[in-house]
C-alpha cells in the first residue's frame, strides 16, 4: 500500500499545474467561441530593492516545455472530478495543442523593468492556459540565477559552490536551481541528482557527523584523507585553529597524504583564515586551499575579500537557495493584444504597454550596454541588438533552442563585463538604478494612458 | 528528440537527492567498517524574528518516504558516473535498506527552539545518507505551513485561500505545499493537481485578461456569470466601484443570474470594501460576499479587520507562498549519539542536547499547554504528553501513518486553542517568545558544555 502521495510532477501531469480559472476562462473562451488570437506578455514592474538587474532565465526552457503541453486521459480523468468543468470541453481538451509563438529573450539575459522576458502570440484559449505554469517555471530559475549572479561577482573570480539543497524550497526548486546556478557562473554543487542532470560539477567536503563518529579528530582526517586523496577537511568541529595544527601535524606524520584544502564552518570566517593561513604557511603548505562556509551571502563575501581575508573558494546554501532577500519578483503575465487592437488595463501608478513588442538594447564602441528601447514589436532601432527571439513557432520548438539553452553560462560571464560597472555593485541601492530603458516614441503614444 | 530536462524527480532517482559528501562518508563508513548505530537529531536553534512557534510538518511524511529509499539500477548508473565512489560501494549501495527507527512529531505539531523534529536512529551508514533529503522535505512543509497558519489567525475565521502557485519556488513547492496549506487551515487554492493530489478545495475566480478579451466590463461579467453561477467577478479591470456598479445593474437586468462574490485586486482594499459593501446591501445584495486579494499577509488582514473592513474571505499568494519573511528556519541534523555514547560538538553560544530525546508538553486543567521539557528519550515527566513517536521501526512505517498524516489539520485547529494566547500574536515580537521550554535534569547535565 503506498498511501504516500508522490514527490513527482510526471509530464502528464503538468497541465494539472494551474490555477483553477485558467481552465474555467478557457472553458469560457470555449463555449463563446472566441478564438482570435491574443498575446500576453511576461515581465516585471520594479526590481527587488537590492537588485540593479535581473538574470531572466527559464523563460526558454518555460517556452519549450508548454509548447508540448498536453491533456493526457489521465489528465482528464482527474479534471472530470473538478466542479464546473463539462465532458465536452474536457474532450475538446483531449485535442488542445499550442499553436502559436513564442518570442523569449535568451537564456541568461540581464533584464530590467517593464521588459518582457517572453510574449506568447496565440489563440487566446492557448495562449491563457500557460499563464500559471510559465510564471512558476520562470520565477524560479530566474530568481535564484538573480541571486547566484551576486556571489559570483562578490567573489571575483574564486570559485563559489552551491550547498543549498537542504534550504530550498523542495525537490524541484533544489534540482532545477541548478541549472540556474550553471547559468550564473557558480563553480560547482553539492547536489549530486542537480549536479548530474545539469551539467555542473558535483564538490563534497565531509561534515562534522564525520568527526565525531571517530575516536578524533585526528583518526578523522587520516581516515578521510587516505581514501580520498586531496579532499576538503572540515577543521571546526572542535577549535578551528586547533584543527589546522591537527591537519599540519597529520601531513607531517603521513607523508604522502595529499590534503586539498581545509573548510571553514563557523566562527570569524576572516580572522580564522588569517590564522588557519599563517599556520599553513609557516609549516610549508602554501598550496592547501581555504573554503570557507556558514551563512554566507553576497555582502559577507564581499566584506570577508574587501577585508583581505585568504579565502580561496566559497560554499554558499541557505541564503543565495531561497534568495532569502528577494524570494520573488513581481512577474505579470498580461494580455497585451486581443483580436488585433492593443489591450490597457487601467492600473494607477503603473505603466501599461500595450501591444506585442521588442527590447532592443544599445552598445557604445566597445560593446557595452548603454541603454534599452522597449518598442512595437515590429519596429526596428537602429545600431542596437533585438532581443526577443522566436523559440516557439507554430506550436514548434525552434531547432537552436537547445544550442541557445546551453549557451547560458556563456552569455551571462560576457554581459555581466558589459553591463556598467554601476550595475555591478552589491551594496543596497540608493534611488533607482542607473540603466536607461526608454520608449520607442509610437510605444510611448500607445501607453498614453500611463503616468 | 527530447532535449529538454525532465521536470519531475522519480521515486527511484530520490536516493540521488542528496549532498555528494552523504555518499563519501557513507563510502568512509563502509570502507571503515563503521556499523555502530547512530542517532541525528533534527532540530532549529531559533525562531525566525517573527514567529512565536512554528508547526512542525512534513517529518513523518519525510520518515516515511525516506525509510523505502533504495539504490536502483538506474540511479547506480548515474552515480558511476561520480568521481571518488568504487565499484564495490555502489554494489554494496544496490543493497541498502534503512532498517532504522525514526521517532518523529505528529504532523502539524507546534514545536520551539532545540526540540527535535524527528529522531533517526539507525546504523550510521544508513542514519547519515538520509540528512539532505530529511532536511530538505521538512524544511519546505515547516516553513510554509508556520507561514500560512498565521494568515488563518489573522483572518479570525474567515475563509483564506491559496493563489501562490505562479510565485512559489518550483513545481514541488507548489505541489507540495498544498499538503502544509492544509495542515495550517487553509480553506482552499486555486492549484489544480496541489488540491487534487491533496485534498484541498480547488477555489478559482476569473483574471483581467477576461475582462479585457470582451467587448466591455458588462459583457465580460454576464458571460461569466452565465456560465458559472454563483461565481465570484473581479471588479477592478477599470475602476473598482464602477465595476460593482456594472455588477448591481447586471444583476438588476437579468433576473436569475447569479453572483455569489466580488474580488477586490489593488487599491486601498479597506476602503473599497467599505464603498462596495455599502453600494451591494444599498442594492439589497447583502448576500454577495467580498473577496480580497493583491499582495496580502497576515498583518495586512489584521490591519484590514481591525479596521473593520467587511471582506468576508482572503486570497493570499506571493508573500504567504515564499513565507518572505521568514523562507528558510534554520534546520540541524546533527549526530547526538554514536556507538550508545553522547557526542558533543563545541559550539560556542550554541547549546547542544546529547543523546536520544523525547519532549513532554505540559498541560493546565483546561488542556492549554504550559510549558515542554526536552528529556532524554527514556525518561518519564509525569501528568505531560511525550510528543515525538515511533513512526518508522525495524525500516518498517508503522501502520497508523496515515492516519496521524490526515489528522494534521485537526491536530493544527485543536492545538492552536491551546496555546497561551500571546503566542497566536501576530505583531513582531520583542524579546523572546513567551513559551517555557526547560531540560531536564540529566539532559541538563549532559549538555554541561551548553552556556
Amino acid at each position: 500500500m503506498d498511501h504516500i502521495a508522490p514527490l513527482s510532477v510526471d509530464d502528464d501531469e503538468l497541465a494539472l499545474l494551474t490555477d483553477l480559472y485558467q481552465l474555467t476562462m478557457t472553458q469560457a473562451y470555449w463555449k463563446e467561441a472566441m478564438t482570435a488570437p491574443a498575446t500576453f506578455s511576461l515581465f516585471f514592474r520594479r526590481l527587488p530593492p537590492e537588485r540593479r538587474f535581473m538574470l531572466a532565465c527559464g523563460q526558454q526552457h518555460a517556452a519549450e516545455r508548454v509548447s508540448r503541453l498536453r491533456f493526457t486521459d489521465r489528465a482528464l480523468r482527474r479534471l472530470a472530478e473538478v466542479d464546473h468543468l463539462e465532458p465536452a470541453f474536457l474532450d475538446w481538451l483531449a485535442d488542445w495543442r499550442f499553436e502559436g509563438d513564442i518570442w523569449a529573450l535568451p537564456e541568461g539575459t540581464p533584464v530590467f523593468a517593464n521588459e518582457p522576458l517572453l510574449e506568447v502570440d496565440a489563440p487566446i484559449a492557448q495562449a491563457q492556459l500557460l499563464e500559471s505554469l510559465i510564471m512558476n517555471l520562470v520565477q524560479l530559475e530566474t530568481v535564484l540565477a538573480s541571486k547566484a549572479v551576486r556571489m559570483v561577482m562578490a567573489a571575483r573570480g574564486r570559485p563559489v559552490v552551491d550547498f543549498g539543497l537542504r534550504r530550498m524550497h523542495g525537490v524541484d526548486a533544489a534540482v532545477r536551481g541548478v541549472r540556474a546556478y550553471r547559468a550564473a557562473g557558480l563553480s560547482g554543487t553539492s547536489n549530486v541528482l542537480g549536479g548530474l542532470r545539469h551539467g555542473l560539477a558535483l564538490n563534497g567536503t565531509m561534515a562534522h557527523s564525520y568527526v565525531l563518529a571517530h575516536d578524533s579528530e585526528r583518526e578523522a582526517f587520516r581516515a578521510f584523507a587516505r581514501h580520498y586523496p586531496g579532499t576538503t577537511l572540515l577543521v571546526d568541529t572542535h577549535d578551528t585553529l586547533e584543527g589546522v595544527k591537527t591537519v599540519i601535524a597529520l601531513m607531517r606524520e603521513e607523508a604522502g597524504l595529499e590534503i586539498g584544502a581545509i573548510r571553514l564552518d563557523s566562527g570569524d570566517l576572516g580572522e580564522l583564515a588569517r590564522g588557519a593561513r599563517a599556520l599553513l604557511d609557516a609549516a610549508g603548505h602554501v598550496d592547501v586551499k581555504i573554503v570557507a562556509s556558514s551563512g554566507l551571502d553576497e555582502h559577507a563575501i564581499e566584506a570577508l575579500l574587501a577585508d583581505g581575508a585568504p579565502i580561496d573558494a566559497f560554499g554558499v546554501g541557505t541564503r543565495m537557495g531561497v534568495a532569502a532577500d528577494a524570494p520573488v519578483i513581481d512577474l505579470s503575465y498580461k494580455l497585451v493584444e486581443y483580436a488585433g487592437e492593443p489591450t490597457i488595463k487601467h492600473s494607477p501608478g503603473k505603466i501599461n504597454l500595450p501591444g506585442r513588442k521588442q527590447v532592443f538594447r544599445r552598445h557604445d564602441a566597445h560593446g557595452g550596454f548603454v541603454g534599452d528601447v522597449i518598442t512595437g514589436r515590429t519596429e526596428r532601432v537602429e545600431d542596437a541588438t533585438p532581443l526577443l527571439h522566436p523559440c516557439v513557432v507554430n506550436g514548434q520548438a525552434a531547432p537552436d533552442a537547445m544550442a541557445a539553452a546551453d549557451a547560458a553560462r556563456e552569455r551571462v560571464a560576457r554581459d555581466l563585463e558589459r553591463l556598467p560597472a554601476a550595475l555591478r555593485r552589491l551594496a543596497p541601492l540608493e534611488g533607482e538604478g542607473d540603466y536607461p530603458v526608454t520608449l520607442s516614441e509610437r510605444l510611448a503614444g500607445r501607453a498614453g494612458e500611463a503616468p
